[in-house]
């Protein structure tokens, strides 16, 4: 078995291809799957790989199917813009493995006439109220445009692991326009947070009209579990302390 | 070398496939092994590959022999029902490595005419008295059933690591039917409790007889080891307290 | 690059493979190359493959060069009995390496019409005074010769984790008769005498006349550095304990 | 994908090969660097692989690329001397890897007509006023160039890992001459005192005219950061002492 695509016909002319594929704080994914539910988007593809994890997923009515990544397009009713939704289970579990997926995503994207690539993933940072977006792109030109919508692009050095990296590196030796987006995130939880605030770019971007606050619920529930989280850590350590013997520190 | 089968020629016409591989608990290994002593299957096939573990393994007669998966056959005298029982040492070491042999295994199955094939496997769970068993399919006209022998067909997002949950998945591409059916265990130990709940299953979804009291002497067998392994835990917990001058916490 | 055998034209009639490779105290190095060096045997061939290590060795004449595999030959003088000795600086780094470099080597042991292979490598034990022999074979007929010489076959269950295990497993595939002898060892340490307990057995299987008083020096130097190690540890333990503020516990 | 070069036309005659990635203390790649820039020399090739690792790389102006290794050239205006440089942003991740893009550059150096190949790396050893430099060659000719310059030989049995070691071990199979020169290095941080000692003996061996005091401000700027380091070692260490109410033990 190889690396495989398989498609329904469907009709596009130039979209924009977004990926947000599972990784850091789930950012990329997190808002994939939000564009999909509010646009409607339809499935038109699914990619399987001998590279991604081996197991049996269980879907919603108990059939069990292959890990796989999926597209989704959508075009607009007003103005004709058209977006290909990348999103998925996984993300492949080598390096040879992710360059194969990666080249077979561009392979995909060129033959749908794909005229930008845009990869989501989060960006490893401390809290912060708003998280701050950083962008690179594999074209000069986008690069002012990224910075005209506040991104910050000054990143240099730093590796951008996975296939919101991957994809944009590989996209300029197939003649494509990519850039990525990377929302800061602590990372060890889903953050709806950091995926608004790389949304809120991308409408920018793309001149799309999304009614963002619909992430707001989600952003709440994950700021109560992480709050109820902190709370039994704090209790763990003070029984830990008491055990010991120890007093808190500061009063000894 | 490729992964490949022997096989000895076998009249079959539309046996059922039965797959318990080593894995949690050995929940599948043990139901496997089970069905072909009790109703003294015939060795029919031995898949070979380079994606399992890099030694030799000594049989009861002292010969070192290539790490396998062997199938069984058996059709019954009464009823004309057919078994085509897979078990082994080993599964594949590695993602690819489970692809490539489940793929195999789907192939030869393909090839048999088989009409069915069932997975066997462990569920990761505290202790319970009577374990539970869960299930999942490719199809839905199998779904029902299992709803009807008791099955809990709710483990929707799970995935299902191995060759277990591996082989349903891929089996749909090649237009065969198949389930899971996975067996409540701890997981740390041989758990035959486990097999039996799975195996009781198997009876009535397949109409076979089994006489499955004949696993009980080793349930007892594995309930004494655990029961011993946790009396020379709690004396080796009383000894560190002890080393380290302090009492039971609740006495101090 | 492939796994590859670069050899130099060497007239061979029926000679014995012997394989002794890095592995658990090292063992099968030990014996193979106290072989070539007794016997004067000359390197008839090399064995490189890209599952090797990734890296140059230097060589006693600073001349940097592939980790390989080397083949020795030697034939008796006396009454043409003929080896053919393979050792190494290393084995294959991944399962699939194994396999591939283990049936490049049977494939190199057939065209050489080799008649038997012996794989020499070491059985994980507490220290006993005189290590026992361990064996397993894939023919019957060499089962006996085994018994009869004192090796224990009783290794029922048992992997041979490595080419000392996986050579003979695949050897019954290519036609040839195989063994392998297995020294015990408590294997973090390289192990002479674990080496000389299996050479014993070597010479009365294939009637060799070997003076294996020559390894005595080295088992000698091997039980005082171990006493040296042991000193030194009993030393860091007390250490340990007074800095601790605790006696020894027999006299607390 | 496969590994792959991709150069621009350059003319060359007979250029020596220098190679520096990354490494032990960063050794090899400061070395490289330094050359190039030194000696203002071109980038004329540069190699991708899927073996590297799975990330896009931003660089200075927010462009997103592949790791790769890049190639420079650079002609002496007075004696005719050629440099072919080598080095670049990581090593492939596998065994395998390692072989396949080790043999892509020695067949892209064959290509180009190279005479000699020198790679460049560290060698782990204790902190050392002036660093040693340790050479291997695999060409008996080049060994007493290497030890007029100072360099020692006697390195025999230690294998060296990585690019630094394989390719000169290579290199022989394809008829050309290489050596390997490692500079001490305690290797936590990058070391340019280690490049230093290595560059000087790259000067002696190929009549190179470099001005090295340019690496002085760097070996100062990683001393000062050394002594930073140690400085927070011994306040933490300090500070777990009062913390665990025990003093200093040379005072208790």
């Amino acid at each position: 078995m190889r690396t495989l695509i398989r498609e329904v016909p469907a009709k596009m002319d130039r979209p924009v291809l977004i990926g947000g594929l599972p990784g850091l704080g789930s950012v990329g994914r997190i808002a994939a799957s939000f564009l999909i539910r509010e646009l409607g988007a339809k499935r038109v593809a699914a990619l399987y790989s001998p590279y991604f994890p081996h197991y049996g997923i269980v879907n919603s009515k108990g059939v069990v199917r292959l890990p796989k990544n999926d597209f989704y397009y959508w075009r607009s009713g007003t103005n004709g813009a058209e977006l290909l939704i990348l999103t998925g289970d996984c993300q492949p579990q080598s390096p040879r493995g992710q360059y194969e997926v990666a080249l077979k995503i561009l392979e995909y994207a060129k033959s749908k006439s794909v005229k930008l690539i845009v990869t989501i993933g989060g960006y490893s940072a401390e809290e912060r109220e708003v998280p701050r977006v950083y962008g690179a792109t594999n074209s000069y030109a986008w690069m002012e445009r990224l910075k005209g919508l506040g991104v910050e692009v000054d990143v240099s050095g730093v590796p951008i692991v996975g296939m919101a990296g991957l994809i944009p590196a590989l996209a300029r030796s197939k003649g494509l326009d990519a850039l990525c987006l990377l929302g800061e995130t602590v990372g060890y939880m889903p953050d709806p947070k950091a995926a608004k605030a790389v949304l809120s770019v991308v409408m920018g971007l793309l001149g799309l009209e999304l009614n963002l606050s619909n992430l707001d619920p989600d952003i709440e529930r994950m700021a109560e579990l992480k709050a109820k989280l902190r709370e039994a850590e704090r209790r763990v350590e003070g029984a830990m302390r008491r055990a010991s013997g120890e007093g808190p520190k500061y009063i000894s």
